[in-house]
Protein backbone atom coordinates (compact mmCIF):
# COMPACT_ATOMS: atom_id res chain seq x y z
CA UNK A 1 0.00 0.00 0.00
CA UNK A 2 1.35 3.50 -0.91
CA UNK A 3 0.08 6.23 -1.16
CA UNK A 4 2.04 8.76 -2.96
CA UNK A 5 5.45 8.14 -4.72
CA UNK A 6 7.17 11.67 -4.81
CA UNK A 7 9.32 12.99 -2.84
CA UNK A 8 10.91 16.60 -3.46
CA UNK A 9 11.86 19.27 -0.93
CA UNK A 10 8.72 21.31 -0.44
CA UNK A 11 7.18 17.81 -1.73
CA UNK A 12 4.66 15.46 -0.59
CA UNK A 13 5.50 12.98 2.18
CA UNK A 14 5.74 9.49 0.73
CA UNK A 15 3.68 7.11 2.90
CA UNK A 16 4.25 3.37 2.54
CA UNK A 17 2.87 0.51 4.64
CA UNK A 18 6.33 -1.95 5.45
CA UNK A 19 5.14 -5.35 3.48
CA UNK A 20 6.40 -7.70 6.36
CA UNK A 21 5.73 -5.45 10.04
CA UNK A 22 2.78 -3.77 11.14
CA UNK A 23 5.07 -0.29 10.22
CA UNK A 24 4.13 3.14 8.21
CA UNK A 25 7.03 4.65 6.97
CA UNK A 26 6.99 8.16 5.86
CA UNK A 27 9.64 10.30 4.51
CA UNK A 28 9.74 13.74 3.15
CA UNK A 29 12.45 16.94 2.74
CA UNK A 30 12.43 19.68 4.36
CA UNK A 31 14.57 22.92 2.63
CA UNK A 32 15.94 23.26 6.60
CA UNK A 33 18.81 21.46 8.70
CA UNK A 34 18.06 18.56 11.16
CA UNK A 35 18.56 20.94 14.07
CA UNK A 36 15.61 23.07 12.77
CA UNK A 37 13.19 19.71 12.61
CA UNK A 38 14.22 18.60 15.28
CA UNK A 39 12.98 22.39 16.67
CA UNK A 40 9.75 22.02 15.33
CA UNK A 41 8.99 19.28 16.76
CA UNK A 42 10.25 19.95 20.24
CA UNK A 43 9.57 24.22 20.83
CA UNK A 44 5.76 24.43 21.83
CA UNK A 45 5.35 27.47 20.15
CA UNK A 46 6.46 26.43 16.81
CA UNK A 47 4.77 23.04 17.27
CA UNK A 48 1.78 24.23 17.37
CA UNK A 49 1.59 26.52 14.76
CA UNK A 50 2.08 23.62 12.06
CA UNK A 51 0.71 20.69 13.21
CA UNK A 52 -2.35 18.72 11.64
CA UNK A 53 -4.79 19.62 8.87
CA UNK A 54 -5.18 23.00 7.73
CA UNK A 55 -8.69 23.56 9.79
CA UNK A 56 -7.22 22.12 13.21
CA UNK A 57 -6.82 24.56 17.03
CA UNK A 58 -3.94 22.67 18.61
CA UNK A 59 -3.95 23.23 22.68
CA UNK A 60 -1.11 22.13 24.10
CA UNK A 61 -2.26 20.95 27.23
CA UNK A 62 1.56 19.36 28.61
CA UNK A 63 4.60 19.87 27.07
CA UNK A 64 7.68 19.01 28.44
CA UNK A 65 10.33 17.95 25.28
CA UNK A 66 12.79 16.02 26.93
CA UNK A 67 14.18 12.38 27.11
CA UNK A 68 12.09 11.02 29.23
CA UNK A 69 9.36 13.98 29.21
CA UNK A 70 5.63 13.48 28.49
CA UNK A 71 3.20 15.44 26.18
CA UNK A 72 -0.08 16.07 25.25
CA UNK A 73 -2.00 18.13 23.48
CA UNK A 74 -6.10 18.97 22.20
CA UNK A 75 -7.49 19.52 18.45
CA UNK A 76 -10.77 21.39 17.35
CA UNK A 77 -13.59 22.28 18.94
CA UNK A 78 -14.86 18.93 19.96
CA UNK A 79 -11.33 18.72 21.89
CA UNK A 80 -10.19 15.52 20.33
CA UNK A 81 -7.17 14.78 22.81
CA UNK A 82 -3.58 12.80 21.76
CA UNK A 83 -1.28 11.96 24.07
CA UNK A 84 2.22 10.75 24.68
CA UNK A 85 6.07 10.32 25.65
CA UNK A 86 9.65 11.37 24.37
CA UNK A 87 11.06 7.76 25.43
CA UNK A 88 14.56 10.08 23.05
CA UNK A 89 15.31 13.61 21.73
CA UNK A 90 18.61 13.74 19.99
CA UNK A 91 20.09 16.00 18.11
CA UNK A 92 19.07 14.27 14.60
CA UNK A 93 16.50 11.68 16.39
CA UNK A 94 13.34 11.35 18.47
CA UNK A 95 11.45 8.38 19.51
CA UNK A 96 8.16 9.11 21.24
CA UNK A 97 5.11 7.20 21.83
CA UNK A 98 1.46 7.94 20.36
CA UNK A 99 -2.05 7.70 21.66
CA UNK A 100 -5.01 9.28 20.36
CA UNK A 101 -7.60 9.38 23.32
CA UNK A 102 -10.73 8.28 21.40
CA UNK A 103 -8.84 4.74 21.20
CA UNK A 104 -7.20 4.42 24.47
CA UNK A 105 -6.03 1.38 24.15
CA UNK A 106 -3.99 2.07 21.03
CA UNK A 107 -0.32 3.15 21.52
CA UNK A 108 2.14 3.72 18.42
CA UNK A 109 5.88 4.09 18.92
CA UNK A 110 7.12 6.84 16.83
CA UNK A 111 10.88 7.11 15.29
CA UNK A 112 12.05 10.13 13.57
CA UNK A 113 15.81 10.24 12.05
CA UNK A 114 16.88 13.22 10.42
CA UNK A 115 19.11 13.06 7.40
CA UNK A 116 21.42 15.91 6.65
CA UNK A 117 21.46 15.93 2.50
CA UNK A 118 23.57 19.07 2.87
CA UNK A 119 23.14 22.43 1.06
CA UNK A 120 20.47 23.15 3.81
CA UNK A 121 18.03 20.11 2.93
CA UNK A 122 17.04 17.50 5.41
CA UNK A 123 15.21 14.45 4.93
CA UNK A 124 12.77 12.78 7.39
CA UNK A 125 12.35 9.46 8.06
CA UNK A 126 9.84 8.15 10.12
CA UNK A 127 7.83 4.99 11.36
CA UNK A 128 4.84 4.94 13.56
CA UNK A 129 4.63 0.63 14.87
CA UNK A 130 1.50 -0.50 16.19
CA UNK A 131 1.21 -4.31 17.32
CA UNK A 132 -1.19 -5.55 14.59
CA UNK A 133 -1.89 -5.47 10.85
CA UNK A 134 -5.16 -4.29 11.74
CA UNK A 135 -4.54 -1.21 13.91
CA UNK A 136 -1.71 -0.18 10.94
CA UNK A 137 -4.54 -0.11 8.31
CA UNK A 138 -7.00 1.45 10.11
CA UNK A 139 -4.53 4.43 10.72
CA UNK A 140 -3.61 4.19 7.11
CA UNK A 141 -7.51 4.35 6.01
CA UNK A 142 -8.34 7.31 8.67
CA UNK A 143 -7.34 9.79 5.99
CA UNK A 144 -4.14 10.43 8.34
CA UNK A 145 -2.21 11.66 4.76
CA UNK A 146 -4.44 14.66 5.13
CA UNK A 147 -3.45 15.80 8.59
CA UNK A 148 0.36 14.95 7.74
CA UNK A 149 0.65 16.82 4.12
CA UNK A 150 -1.37 20.20 5.50
CA UNK A 151 0.95 20.09 8.37
CA UNK A 152 4.18 19.87 6.58
CA UNK A 153 2.97 22.20 4.41
CA UNK A 154 2.72 24.36 7.28
CA UNK A 155 5.84 24.14 8.53
CA UNK A 156 7.54 24.29 4.79
CA UNK A 157 5.81 28.07 5.36
CA UNK A 158 7.49 28.43 8.74
CA UNK A 159 10.75 27.38 7.35
CA UNK A 160 10.51 29.92 4.73
CA UNK A 161 9.44 33.32 6.34
CA UNK A 162 12.71 32.21 8.86
CA UNK A 163 10.17 31.41 12.15
CA UNK A 164 11.92 28.15 13.02
CA UNK B 1 9.44 -20.41 18.57
CA UNK B 2 8.34 -20.94 22.54
CA UNK B 3 10.02 -22.06 24.72
CA UNK B 4 8.24 -23.49 27.96
CA UNK B 5 4.40 -24.39 28.23
CA UNK B 6 3.47 -24.62 31.81
CA UNK B 7 0.87 -21.53 32.92
CA UNK B 8 0.24 -22.23 36.50
CA UNK B 9 0.44 -20.01 39.60
CA UNK B 10 4.06 -19.88 41.21
CA UNK B 11 5.19 -21.52 38.01
CA UNK B 12 7.03 -20.68 34.98
CA UNK B 13 6.18 -17.89 32.62
CA UNK B 14 5.01 -18.65 28.81
CA UNK B 15 7.26 -16.71 26.76
CA UNK B 16 6.64 -17.20 22.77
CA UNK B 17 6.85 -15.54 19.45
CA UNK B 18 4.18 -13.75 17.59
CA UNK B 19 3.80 -15.29 14.37
CA UNK B 20 2.56 -12.55 12.83
CA UNK B 21 3.69 -9.25 14.08
CA UNK B 22 7.56 -8.96 15.92
CA UNK B 23 6.21 -9.11 19.41
CA UNK B 24 7.41 -11.54 22.22
CA UNK B 25 4.20 -12.57 24.26
CA UNK B 26 4.77 -13.51 28.02
CA UNK B 27 2.20 -14.76 30.42
CA UNK B 28 2.33 -15.63 33.98
CA UNK B 29 -0.01 -16.52 36.84
CA UNK B 30 0.64 -14.58 40.41
CA UNK B 31 -0.83 -15.26 43.56
CA UNK B 32 -1.67 -11.55 43.99
CA UNK B 33 -4.57 -9.04 43.05
CA UNK B 34 -3.89 -7.11 40.06
CA UNK B 35 -3.08 -3.80 42.22
CA UNK B 36 -0.49 -5.75 44.07
CA UNK B 37 1.47 -6.96 40.31
CA UNK B 38 1.25 -3.13 39.29
CA UNK B 39 2.56 -2.15 42.38
CA UNK B 40 5.62 -4.40 42.07
CA UNK B 41 5.96 -2.91 38.89
CA UNK B 42 5.95 1.08 39.98
CA UNK B 43 7.17 0.91 43.58
CA UNK B 44 10.66 1.57 43.62
CA UNK B 45 11.39 -0.09 46.89
CA UNK B 46 9.87 -3.27 45.53
CA UNK B 47 11.04 -3.28 42.00
CA UNK B 48 14.56 -3.31 42.95
CA UNK B 49 14.22 -6.47 45.04
CA UNK B 50 12.88 -8.93 42.23
CA UNK B 51 13.90 -7.64 38.52
CA UNK B 52 16.10 -9.54 36.85
CA UNK B 53 18.34 -12.40 37.19
CA UNK B 54 18.93 -14.01 40.52
CA UNK B 55 22.89 -12.61 40.39
CA UNK B 56 21.95 -8.98 39.44
CA UNK B 57 22.17 -5.91 41.87
CA UNK B 58 19.86 -3.69 40.53
CA UNK B 59 20.25 0.58 41.14
CA UNK B 60 17.89 3.09 40.38
CA UNK B 61 19.51 6.32 39.17
CA UNK B 62 15.57 7.99 38.38
CA UNK B 63 12.14 6.43 38.81
CA UNK B 64 8.96 8.12 38.26
CA UNK B 65 6.31 5.76 38.03
CA UNK B 66 3.47 7.91 36.89
CA UNK B 67 1.64 8.49 33.17
CA UNK B 68 4.18 10.40 31.51
CA UNK B 69 7.19 9.73 33.77
CA UNK B 70 10.00 7.98 33.29
CA UNK B 71 12.59 5.26 34.50
CA UNK B 72 16.27 4.74 34.23
CA UNK B 73 18.00 1.47 36.06
CA UNK B 74 21.68 0.16 36.31
CA UNK B 75 22.59 -3.55 36.72
CA UNK B 76 25.29 -5.37 37.84
CA UNK B 77 28.94 -4.44 38.64
CA UNK B 78 29.44 -3.24 34.56
CA UNK B 79 27.06 -0.62 35.04
CA UNK B 80 24.61 -1.80 32.36
CA UNK B 81 22.32 0.39 31.91
CA UNK B 82 18.41 0.67 30.60
CA UNK B 83 16.11 3.69 30.44
CA UNK B 84 12.22 3.89 29.40
CA UNK B 85 9.03 6.01 29.42
CA UNK B 86 5.99 5.39 31.18
CA UNK B 87 3.46 6.08 28.58
CA UNK B 88 0.63 5.19 31.05
CA UNK B 89 -0.20 3.58 34.28
CA UNK B 90 -3.76 1.97 34.92
CA UNK B 91 -5.20 0.09 37.83
CA UNK B 92 -4.52 -2.69 35.46
CA UNK B 93 -2.22 -1.85 32.65
CA UNK B 94 0.74 -0.89 32.26
CA UNK B 95 2.42 0.59 29.10
CA UNK B 96 6.15 1.50 28.86
CA UNK B 97 9.29 1.89 26.61
CA UNK B 98 12.37 0.12 26.99
CA UNK B 99 16.17 0.85 25.54
CA UNK B 100 18.95 -1.35 26.80
CA UNK B 101 21.72 1.48 26.20
CA UNK B 102 24.18 -1.57 25.02
CA UNK B 103 22.47 -0.96 21.71
CA UNK B 104 21.06 2.37 22.03
CA UNK B 105 19.05 2.72 18.81
CA UNK B 106 16.76 -0.52 20.03
CA UNK B 107 13.32 0.62 21.48
CA UNK B 108 10.68 -1.83 22.69
CA UNK B 109 7.06 -1.04 23.46
CA UNK B 110 5.88 -3.29 26.39
CA UNK B 111 2.53 -3.57 27.41
CA UNK B 112 1.30 -5.19 30.73
CA UNK B 113 -2.04 -6.58 31.20
CA UNK B 114 -3.42 -7.91 34.34
CA UNK B 115 -6.29 -10.47 34.86
CA UNK B 116 -8.13 -11.21 37.96
CA UNK B 117 -8.41 -14.94 37.86
CA UNK B 118 -10.31 -14.28 41.10
CA UNK B 119 -9.43 -16.29 44.15
CA UNK B 120 -6.35 -13.68 44.60
CA UNK B 121 -4.87 -14.82 41.22
CA UNK B 122 -4.07 -12.70 38.69
CA UNK B 123 -2.35 -13.54 35.06
CA UNK B 124 -0.28 -11.07 34.02
CA UNK B 125 -0.26 -10.84 29.75
CA UNK B 126 3.00 -8.99 28.76
CA UNK B 127 3.76 -8.10 25.05
CA UNK B 128 7.29 -6.39 23.99
CA UNK B 129 6.61 -4.94 20.47
CA UNK B 130 9.95 -4.13 18.31
CA UNK B 131 10.22 -2.70 14.35
CA UNK B 132 11.67 -6.10 12.86
CA UNK B 133 11.31 -10.10 13.70
CA UNK B 134 15.70 -9.89 13.65
CA UNK B 135 15.70 -7.33 16.68
CA UNK B 136 12.45 -9.58 17.97
CA UNK B 137 14.15 -13.13 17.84
CA UNK B 138 17.99 -11.58 18.54
CA UNK B 139 15.91 -10.72 22.19
CA UNK B 140 14.33 -14.31 22.14
CA UNK B 141 18.22 -15.81 21.29
CA UNK B 142 19.92 -13.52 24.49
CA UNK B 143 18.56 -15.51 27.32
CA UNK B 144 15.63 -13.36 28.64
CA UNK B 145 14.06 -16.01 29.70
CA UNK B 146 16.54 -16.16 32.82
CA UNK B 147 15.86 -12.91 33.91
CA UNK B 148 12.33 -13.20 33.22
CA UNK B 149 11.90 -16.55 35.15
CA UNK B 150 14.54 -15.61 37.97
CA UNK B 151 12.49 -12.50 38.49
CA UNK B 152 9.32 -13.11 38.68
CA UNK B 153 10.35 -16.22 40.95
CA UNK B 154 11.74 -13.64 43.69
CA UNK B 155 8.34 -11.60 43.24
CA UNK B 156 6.72 -15.05 44.55
CA UNK B 157 8.60 -14.98 47.04
CA UNK B 158 8.13 -11.23 48.09
CA UNK B 159 4.58 -11.71 47.53
CA UNK B 160 4.35 -14.83 50.00
CA UNK B 161 6.34 -13.04 52.62
CA UNK B 162 3.45 -10.07 52.26
CA UNK B 163 6.42 -7.72 51.01
CA UNK B 164 4.13 -6.39 48.53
Amino acid sequence: MSFTATKTADGTTTIEADPKVPLIRMTRDFRATPAQIVRAHTDPEIFVQWIGPDDSNVRLDHWDARTGGSWRYVTGDEGHGFHGSFHEIRDDRLVQTFTYEGYPDGVSLETMWFEDLGNGTTRMHATSLVDSFEARDAMLASGMEVGVNDGYAKLDRLLADGAV
